[in-house]
């Protein structure tokens, strides 16, 4: 079995993105599965390009994508992905869309086809907070599920790709150089979040 | 040089209480002083007299208490202690006191006498999420700084011992556990919190 | 042209219902169109019995729910509504379902179809402080938006209904009896955003 | 009977000033007692100036500062000043303290001497969200009711003037205005709280 898990490149001015930072720092090899890892340049078109490359190099069985929410207090397990671009500040290419959809003649959502229930409640049994989100924005980490989910969706029957995405809060340097008293997470429990989730993802189909 | 650093017991349905674990788990030495450990009760009069014993048992050069602020982003350098005691749950003695004074007919507030300041910058400095604070609240904290600083105001002078007061966020299985999605902080990070804390008081007379 | 406006019974332990304290105070007519008010159980499954009634009894050509978001500081305009149910607390029939769909095999959401953009303009030009959300969570409030857009899905061409919905805060009575310091919102100024956003789905088609 | 009753003017970039807003169109009269209403310059050497002339002027029995305090969801009735200037920003006149006192060897805190208990519990009994506050910051507001406590404190016995000071929420249309999503009062709100406010100084000795 293959997991690809990816993390995004730094953005909004940061010279680091803890969610590629937690992605790097994990096992090859999860719960017996293999472990790709993918750093995706927080922007909405090449973001998906880059998965779709990773997806056709490494035909992975399942995707977990990661992204940083500064200002979150814990991690967050996506439920759904709306086909909606709309963004406050341009992307790391310059885009910023207000109002577009991801992909064309799509539907409205698709929801995460990862067991988000019980990563959130296995991570909160081991003492990280977690919680269970229904929004990931209408930013590049919404883009990337929704695309992620909708290519798997056009797969044939049988062939379709679990794919999920995890919110990981400020790292404490970033909330420490911030203005405002952000909260924070250390890496360590980052990863184990990670780790924890990704072996969810293997056990539980 | 010796510094009496001191936590509290858990209280309000906790089993562990953050300001403690981390003070434990301080080197008994710091930037060459001695460090006396202290676990203080949660209770607004066994606190002081815990306190005064600690005092009277080591004779230290400077005193920094600890204590848990659960719902707090980043570690809180507290810079007032107010003559006030005002509870809204009792203490672990069962004591709720409502608008009394923390010593009759004593000064409305005393400053902390720590570099507040200097601790502040060094803590961010080292990408630790950390803060001024301007109340400690009108619980058990704030009842032990300024008791400690009364205290202090008393000594002949030159005698006057420092004071000062942090808080601490909870520990991330303290927020994982409860309902709402509450900040929280590795205890590594708070130790590394209170080292430098502690060296700077040391250091910055 | 005729507006369903609907807004709910209280629940939680509240004695009243923003949202229908609102839409009762509306005007019976706004911008020329003829408004249809109706209050609606909070309640998964009568709430959508009663919409529907509703509906079939007036033929309205839009519908705008509205619910109580307590904590809320401003007027929330939803753009998307998802097939689940989950309640963390029994709705007022005690009913209290955990991670099950609104509507059996339907999409996974679908997008508000009342002009939300420019609603929250209008709203933030006349001064009322509101915001585009992207989730309306997953209680009576979500469940009866999912149901009145899965109808309007269902109709032949060209005779669907647009549908949307409006969270409104606590009043300032509901905050100032609340332990916590909840944010709030005068029922004049609900009143005037309800009668802007009325306004704007007859004006923008 | 004369009550001294100060707003500040607008500062941060706002055009209006919610507390002067508010203090301009109280009744000239309230439970008996005649209202002086005075407009302080967001300074913070001027407004302790126009405050000692006010009081020359009119010799008020109590004073009642009022000031804004963007981003409470709640009216917030001080308790104490502390003898400490520290500012993020410039006031006004471009006077940027960083860790000064207010008054030179004065002492570090007084606690306000209004009922600001009763203060409190009236307001949440009329339904207005209220709470009690045990920092009013360090900048002018702070700055202010120091003053305002430290000049009482050394009037003649029986000749000190009560002091109290109260923050209110932004405007509606001050938190539409704003990037993020603030919580906000209406004006009628605000006045009737000050109304409140007002009487219980007069009435509770």
């Amino acid at each position: 079995m293959k997991i690809l898990v990816t993390g995004f490149t730094p953005f909004g001015g940061e010279t680091i993105n803890p969610s590629w930072e937690a992605v790097r720092a994990l096992d090859d090899s999860i719960a017996g599965a293999d472990i790709i890892k993918c750093e995706i340049p927080t922007e909405f078109e090449a973001s998906i390009d880059a998965l779709k490359a990773a997806i056709d190099a490494h035909q992975p069985n399942a995707i977990l994508c990661v992204g940083q929410f500064g200002g979150s207090p814990s991690i967050q397990i996506e439920r759904v992905a709306i086909n909606l671009r709309d963004a406050r500040t341009p992307d790391n290419a310059g885009f910023q869309p207000h109002d577009q959809p991801v992909v064309d003649s799509a539907p409205d959502a698709f929801f995460s086809t990862i067991p988000t229930r019980q990563i959130t409640d296995r991570l909160r049994a081991a003492g990280i907070p977690a919680a269970l989100s229904y929004s990931a924005g209408t930013y590049v980490c919404n883009n990337l599920l929704y695309a992620a989910l909708y290519e798997s969706s056009q797969a044939e029957k049988g062939n379709s790709v679990r794919c999920g995405f995890i919110h990981v809060p400020y790292l404490p340097d970033q909330a420490a150089a911030a203005v405002s008293n952000a909260p924070s997470m250390s890496l360590e429990l980052m990863v184990q979040a990670l780790t924890i989730a990704v072996g969810t993802i293997v056990e539980c189909r």
